[in-house]
């Protein structure tokens, strides 16, 4: 008899513990049948945007834009602020990725690749003059790697006139962003948020935007149902252009109303404690390792622990999984040796406690 | 005090009675925790994709794609088949929306305005040469017009090596289609289906995945992340190449299940008859007619009730409100004027009998 399983999957993951209530309430307001032109989905709209710039402390000027995946939202970014050059800082496969998405656009999508095992501000990469949009991908998901924020600023600071995309896929809401700072931000709402999947959240900068409206004049800008201009057209309505699904909407705001009960600061600390509980763990053991061992780099929430001497990792899995605990394998090069655990807003200390427990005695 | 709603909406629409069943059959499952490159979410696309074909009699050979919207469907239409020239038969806002997809791709996009009100038979469209897919919207739902569907063959005969492509988000399950004589169709699942919004189904025939083998051959392929080649080889894993809306797929294959298991063709006849019953109040009564009079273009899933002698409609469906009967006003120009009725599958005779009662009071 297999146990009550929790979800340390990196996402989808745990649902977040109030998300089955949302859902009761949502059917008993009829929301899936509710018009997305009606004053009911407005208001959700509007509140949803509300609550996100409240709960992350987005300026009021930036945009909140609903897509469903977060590869749409890389793949709108693109389309929409570069005309022909963007350069990558690439960490993982998450990074490369978004890079790929560039170069299939036909893009020149340039890069850099980034060593997780050398202290990033010993990484001397060259940003060229004609770089339109520079991405990165602030929590790598697939190796457990965290771009130091600071970082980030400082490439801006250097780099005024071109715009920074930053990937919080993993991180939202526990990275605590300064987006007056950066220009284009998305994250996916299986993650950190711990919702199901099928909506992602990209927010961007007056300049973002104004790149848009800048590659339309010169009629470059890709005209899909998804431009910035046309989401903006809808998002001044407080709607969307298509259908979207109002469903995952609602539930968005309702979690994100929930995190704005407790407090971003304190599910902030938690997510510190949770994380150093685990790297505490990893430290000491025998048979695991974090991958990223240098400690500004090391992911808050989705951390990778590497089995020693090249061990795999299959029986571990199997193990875990008749204790009903449930997490990631490494990705793809990893895949047998990495194991990815998510420490996002729904895993309580109980649940990690247990996981480390468990993997202590393995 | 309300009553209890009843949602006639063309879409968003009453959700099909089973779905909080299996809203809940799915939580306890953890469907929205799983991964979805897991063996269980491989499970459910096979599945899905094997319900749909049966439901719908899809050939074997032709794809199954999901996508996030009709209007994305659109897009991905356009991008993968067409290089330079597409052909719209426009009868309404559905099909203009479709032109208009093609036209911002920068294609060139051609069309014929149908007229509604002529039988079909007697507008002679010319179809250019040069055109490589022809769009049809086969239920207009901002109207409530049917293309019939033998026209749909006969352009395709007539034409066989350009594409069709036949919109049926609407009238799915209900549209009887011979899928071997069109390319492309697709529809949303927020209608016929009675789910949540947020995911589409996008079907295509041998000959249409080939048109983006061809285009890519010749470099002229719009490389999205969602293009044909990537969602085929992410299929043939039965899975999709972005975290899709797992909880929705589950969804459409539970009610799919439904649907195979009362038998389409109960299905089509309770349509049907329920469409009769509406029509026939229409055309008898003082203050409403059918918007389309010509019975072979009359929508049997989304009805389009005109007030006579260009009454307002805004009291109307004020007073269906607090009966709890929620009816689409109309669409555009016919905002004020016209009523749309979803009649779907989750509409059941005596809910349909409750609307005609009261609108004959009205």
């Amino acid at each position: 008899m297999l146990k009550k399983p929790i979800f340390f999957t990196v996402g989808p993951t745990k649902l977040y513990p109030t998300v089955k209530k949302h859902i009761l309430n949502a059917l008993k307001e009829n929301i899936p049948s509710i018009s997305h032109r009606s004053q009911k989905f407005i208001n959700i709209f509007k509140e949803t945007v509300f609550n996100l710039k409240k709960l992350l402390n987005i300026p009021a000027d930036y945009e909140v834009f609903f897509l469903s995946s977060a590869t749409e939202a890389m793949e709108r970014i693109i389309e929409n602020t570069v005309e022909k050059v963007s350069f990558h800082l690439v960490s993982g496969d998450f990074g490369q990725r978004f890079f790929q998405i560039a170069s299939d656009l036909k893009k020149q999508a340039l890069y850099y690749q980034i060593n997780p095992h050398v202290l990033l501000e010993k990484q001397k990469f060259i940003i060229p003059k004609k770089t339109e949009l520079i991405a990165v991908t602030q929590n790598e998901t697939s190796i457990g790697y965290a771009f130091d924020s600071k970082i980030i600023y400082q490439i801006k600071n250097e780099n005024p006139n071109k715009l920074i995309a930053v990937d919080i896929v993993s991180s939202s809401p526990y990275i605590n962003l300064d987006f007056k700072r950066v220009d284009l931000v998305f994250f996916s709402v299986q993650k950190g948020f711990g919702l199901p999947a099928g909506l992602s959240v990209l927010i961007l900068s007056p300049q973002a935007f104004e790149k848009a409206v800048f590659l339309n004049k010169k009629n470059k800008l890709y005209l899909s149902y998804h431009n910035f201009l046309e989401l903006k057209k809808y998002a001044l309505k407080n709607q969307t252009p298509e259908t979207p699904n109002v469903f995952s909407l609602y539930l968005l705001n309702a979690v994100t109303k929930d995190f704005l009960k407790i407090g971003i600061e304190k599910i902030r600390k938690e997510t510190e404690k949770k994380a150093k509980m685990i790297y505490d763990f990893l430290e000491k053991s025998d048979i695991f390792e974090p991958y990223v061992k240098i400690p500004s780099s090391q992911s808050k929430t989705t951390i990778v622990a590497q089995l020693k001497n090249g061990k795999k990792n299959d029986l571990i899995l199997e193990k875990l999984k008749k204790q009903g605990l449930y997490l990631s394998k490494g990705y793809k090069n990893f895949s047998q040796t990495h194991l990815r655990i998510a420490n996002f807003p729904a895993h309580n200390f109980s649940e990690i406690k247990q996981l480390i427990s468990f993997l202590k005695v393995i």
